[in-house]
């Protein structure tokens, strides 16, 4: 069986197109697949995806951090979610023929060379993390790039001190995430605020949810990563952020899932909306081309 | 984007299994896959699914149509299910990146190298059909062998007479059907029956929707035929049969998809249910590594 990984990089530039065209096709290299860029202005900030056998994956990686440590000043960097650098954060995950554990030895190959050739800190997080406090993504970066530049934790790789403009890194290895967004109705951000306080999980809420209400383009949003799509998968946080709003009198007006997701997701969430118990992945027509 | 289309070929031979293997296989061709081979002995019919790029499945299918020709004697044929050929009938589906029009282009191909090349007479029937009494393929199967031995009206291809022991071939297009059983939690039968005869197209009901009312296995079931998922998909009929079932007071007990479905109906349900407007079957990771 093929041995193929998915890693999702993520970028501090969401409006500067021919940066973020450059940072993106940097990645396009021989034995690898590059797909799925979204950006965002007023998150300034960018993601794609990478996927292939785990060394060309680790290539293009690496070529699309070196382009975005060149291009991106995070001095002037303004934007509206938590970030430490250019590159903020790069996970690998598990797609075919890996294991978890392989990943976090391929974040630790990718943490040295970037930490070596671009002298940028670079922390260890998630399954890969190698401090109980670095696992989570969101303690890393408390206090953000400007945080960082006034008082720094050790990283796990790479210089003591902050890269003056690319910031610090973040490499790890997870599960596949499912970024997924529920826009309500409503112009009232403290709802979308309220909402995501209590499905998070860190409040008692959903397992395996991250929630945040923000105000993007003028849609009120309960933000949501979903960490583990088998524990609470995206149409079960729709259900409960849909409940949650209607005690407060707000519709839904959209949702977005975000990004790359594995077809087993989608299956889950047939099977559990409507009921049907035995739909399977098999039934899926492109799958039997695919397999 | 690759194109993928579905090819469904019926044979009239379901008792012989060297036959029905050596039809099966001939099918199994490079940039085409074979599965779902069913077949059955009082019907003495047999049919299997192909799905691949247009030219390899029209390659597959033409194989298993030459092979079945040679194998299957019609004037010795005997089976309860109507048949008016060796191969009897053939549907191209669009599954991705493919149009109805492409599939009824694809028939006409198929149609004429059937004719030229194994001197069988070939009906077009559905999207394909080339004059309104062909769209039906009841109408065309009418009298069957026998009756076309006698009496037979002009081909869209090849003689005007029936081929002796291969008959006569059905060849043409249309949309994925999607086979879709809701089961009530009520023991009363009427009840499906009832919203079987809201919910059914031939009474006003929802576009593309055929659907009875059924006691199968102690399940009461509104069993459906979507033959237009772009028009009722199976997420929408649900949710109908469960606004109709609500205004009785009995709840969705389950559902049941049944055999093969194209990645498109997922996308589109996911879309509808959860307000997804952007959502897309590039967003799933199976497909981009592979395509």
């Amino acid at each position: 069986m093929q041995k193929i990984v998915e890693c999702v990089p993520n970028f501090s530039e969401g409006k500067d197109l021919a940066k973020i065209k450059k940072i993106f096709q940097a990645a396009g290299g021989v034995g690898s697949k590059t797909f799925g860029l979204e950006y965002n202005s007023d998150h300034n900030r960018m993601l794609f995806t990478i996927v292939g056998e785990p060394e060309h994956v680790l290539d293009s990686a690496f070529a699309s951090i070196k382009i975005a440590t060149k291009l991106i000043d995070m001095s002037k960097h303004v934007g509206q979610h938590p970030r430490i650098g250019a590159t903020d954060v790069v996970p690998f995950v598990p797609v075919a023929g890996v294991s978890l554990r392989d990943c976090v030895l391929l974040s630790n190959k990718l943490a040295k060379k970037v930490a070596e050739e671009l002298k940028i800190p670079v922390y260890l997080y998630e399954a890969a993390a190698k401090k109980p406090e670095n696992k989570n993504l969101a303690d890393i970066r408390k206090g953000e790039y400007e945080g960082l530049k006034i008082k720094m934790r050790k990283p796990d790789y790479g210089p003591a001190k902050i890269h003056p403009t690319a910031g610090a890194v973040v490499i790890g290895a997870r599960k596949h995430l499912i970024a997924f967004n529920v826009n309500l109705d409503t112009p009232d951000v403290e709802i979308a605020k309220k909402i995501a306080g209590i499905i998070r999980e860190k409040n008692g809420g959903l397992p395996g949810v991250k929630a945040l209400g923000f105000k993007v383009d003028g849609l009120v949003q309960v933000s949501m990563n979903l960490v583990d799509f088998e524990k609470t998968n995206f149409d079960e946080a729709f259900r409960e952020v849909e409940k949650l709003a209607d005690k407060m009198n707000v519709k839904i007006k959209s949702s977005e899932i975000y990004g790359m997701v594995p077809l087993e997701t989608l299956i889950r969430a047939i099977k559990t909306t409507f009921k049907a118990k035995e739909f399977n992945s098999g039934q899926v027509l492109e799958k039997r081309i695919y397999e």
